[in-house]
């Protein structure tokens, strides 16, 4: 392990935080409140860092268990600095609840303990949603793109941008960061303008956009996007919630004019016709709970591309929606986006691999003497990559069996605790970065209900969620740490 | 394909039913009902069978394929036929219903659409009780048993038996197959024996040991085991269950005096101890429903076995049980027994496998260059083996998904349908054949509610579930018949 560059690499993002911060502490100028949240983190974070960065270290080499355990760390000590303003600015006054709320933001989850948002701070609420933005594309990315590399940054790339398959766009690593961000921020303007050009205030629809493109779903209304009673935003956020769960290798495609390569994407077909159908089938099942065609189609396809694409954003009360869409949306919660995308959820093109792998193994079952290999977009997937897809969904349901066991443990000496399906929901709304559950974290209500101790645990599973579970567990094993 | 033997192999299965009909028909008899539905199904077999039987194929040769396909084949078809005596004898009187009720007992589901048993026919209810019998140790495996066999039966042996380690235990697979019901008809008495000890009457000790030795579940009480207000019995049962949850080939070295070798089987340690510490997280839990500690451990330790073993039974209704208890017994119905007992679920060792493939995977991403191999028992398990216990974890998981999704579609156009919790929990219990769900199916009710289309991918469900999904889909699959 190469400790040196470890701390210098942590130190660096701690140091971009901190630069990040400068924007929330603006807004807090603006609207005349206290920075003192803002200063008091600003100054901590300086503090931690400067050290670390002074000396840069000799040896900038690292491979793949110092990629892996640098995101885990980062995003960790990320959220644990990010809540400080929280609880500083007493607007979350328990540091866990902070920083529950803080890893949701970064996680790009959007679940929240907050029993009522509207009144709260506008420069807190800023910074809340802000996380989303920052952790949407991932700020590893983004050190990647304003910093020189070394020859082997393409660890960080890879253990921090979700999906199966993690190609760079162009040889220079840091040009792909430099490209990523790019597209980020102009469809993060698009949407911000086409929002503008609907009414909605610069505030709302700044917060509302970090929401949208981080795919992660805090609204600064008590009732989200609801609230706005602005049937045009809601198309316009609808739109975008399903264009950022989207490849952005496709953007990139689309940029340099390669429109083959674009539409030979299994996976945008899957995710385009798996987001269609769901639509379609809620529609027909909340017809008679709508005041009309238009309001049943726009809050059927706004609910279905916030649960697909894991923001996780409400126009509707969808806890009460009957049982098919309640199942198709657990469904939707475990698929999730596009690999490469803002989103999270076990990812579309992981799903086609596994599939088509069950496909090749019962056609060697009735055949054992055929070879065939699994094909994605007309190429041969490697097998090392079908591999980790298989075993990707057997750690995925390991993750998810313990975190609803230990999540049970709630109220266990005094009443009965949760119902199953809000156990089981929350869980698989906090893995899959989506936001809310059903039931007692349905879309009305929240996480604040939880004990400290299950706070922790769903703040874990957004972090697995996010990062693919893997770095998670190699920052956390002791193998990792044990000296040869 | 071997038309011819997969003809006569079929038509050999459905007359060693009309054999096996013979036992309830005596039931019948004694108890001086009509004998009616009993004669006319063992007609309809015989004529049914008798053709094929008749000409006995030059070539038996059979492979893997014709070994998938004649064993789900011939599941449907008994469940298809031993339906019949239901509906002729007028206790079910929709066909459905009674293939639904069929398809539990071979299954060893228990899952129950009789909204009143007690009052029922005797010699009907002791036909729906001892298809438990034959589907647990399974109906292939006795034709082995009793008649000399082609060189290729090692096929119908492995599609039928449970688990991911499917070895012969002795050279001569007539032998194994003989040894394998001599062991299942020893216990079965065994437990019959204490049942009369325990001063239950010998009819009802005789259904509720098929019920224990099939890991089924079917009680010819409304109330299941608590109807009996028989501790002693319930004692005895609970014992039975988890007994008849272990892999019998550790019976056979019990017999053989190899004791080092079962006390040397991980599986068998990993399935006591998780039943250990299931019971005593049930008993902390409901200490306060209880009356009294012996009450309490007694209704905790009936409890956890039935769902472990997935049998079924139930001595309390574990619908009102706290949220933990609920999230531990949907972990316990996933798991399930030992691979090679009569119980379904995905098995102990196939999780252990799966884990122990998940650390080495982890490993793997640490020191690329090392090498490892997956053991168990102390020996390496082989790459085949790992990776098909992989892909089945991702096989039951699409399964399952795709029919919690088709039930959900119950009561679709008119009502909200039933629970999100009835229908998970309904497709868990009816998968891994145990039998009774939550809420709207959960211990005091059942599945009379549901539409015929859902009845009928429920039985699907449970037929995925005891022949562990590949016969199915395989007998299913296009590819399987059509012409090279």
């Amino acid at each position: 392990m190469n400790y040196r560059m470890l701390l210098y690499l942590l130190s660096l993002i701690l140091l971009i935080e901190a630069a990040l911060l400068l924007i929330p502490l603006f807004v807090a100028v603006i609207y005349g409140e206290s920075v003192f949240p803002f200063l008091i983190t600003i100054g901590a974070l300086i503090a931690v860092s400067l050290p670390g960065i002074l000396q840069k270290p000799k040896n900038t080499k690292i491979y793949a268990k110092e990629g892996f355990v640098t995101v885990a760390a980062s995003w960790l000590l990320m959220s644990a600095f990010g809540a400080l303003p929280f609880v500083i600015g007493g607007m979350i006054p328990n540091y866990i609840d902070a920083f529950f709320e803080t890893c949701s933001g970064f996680t790009t989850t959007g679940a929240s303990i907050l029993r009522v948002i509207e009144g709260c701070p506008k420069g807190l609420l800023f910074w809340r949603s802000f996380t989303h933005w920052i952790g949407g594309m991932g700020v590893l990315v983004f050190m990647l793109a304003i910093l020189p590399q070394g020859s082997h940054a393409i660890y960080l790339l890879r253990a921090e941008v979700p999906g199966p398959t993690k190609g760079k766009l162009v040889p220079k690593l840091r040009h792909t960061a430099i490209i990523l961000y790019a597209i980020y921020i102009g469809l993060t303007l698009t949407e911000v303008i086409a929002l503008l050009i609907a009414r909605m205030p610069l505030y709302d629809a700044l917060v509302t956009t970090f929401g949208t493109a981080g795919t992660g779903g805090f609204s600064v209304m008590n009732e989200s996007i609801a609230g706005y009673h602005n049937p045009a935003a809601e198309w316009i956020i609808a739109v975008f919630m399903l264009i950022f769960g989207i490849n952005f290798n496709l953007f990139f495609l689309i940029l340099i004019r390669k429109w083959r390569e674009v539409l030979k994407s299994e996976e945008l077909r899957v995710y385009l016709s798996i987001a269609f159908v769901s639509t379609v089938i809620v529609c027909i099942q909340t017809y008679n709970m709508s005041s009309g065609l238009e309001d049943c189609i726009r809050k059927a396809f706004f609910q279905t591309t916030s649960i697909i694409s894991t923001s996780g954003f409400s126009t509707a009360d969808f806890d009460v929606w009957p049982a098919l869409t309640k199942s198709l949306f657990i469904f939707l919660m475990f698929v999730g986006s596009c690999a490469g995308s803002t989103a999270g959820g076990v990812k579309v093109s992981r799903i086609i691999i596994v599939f088509k792998n069950t496909v090749r193994e019962i056609r060697h079952m009735l055949h054992p003497r055929s070879v065939n290999t699994v094909k994605m977009d007309g190429e041969p997937v490697s097998e090392e990559t079908v591999k980790s897809a298989v075993n990707y969904i057997a750690l995925y349901i390991a993750v998810l069996i313990t975190s609803v066991l230990f999540v049970s443990f709630d109220k266990f000496t005094f009443g009965s605790g949760f119902s199953f399906e809000t156990n089981f929901s929350g869980v698989m709304a906090c893995l899959n970065n989506i936001g809310p559950g059903f039931d007692s974290v349905g879309p009305t209500r929240n996480y604040a209900d939880y004990s400290l101790f299950s706070k922790i645990i769903l703040s874990l599973d957004m972090l697995f969620g996010r990062l693919e579970i893997m770095p998670m567990i190699i920052l956390f094993s002791p193998a990792t740490w044990r000296k040869k």
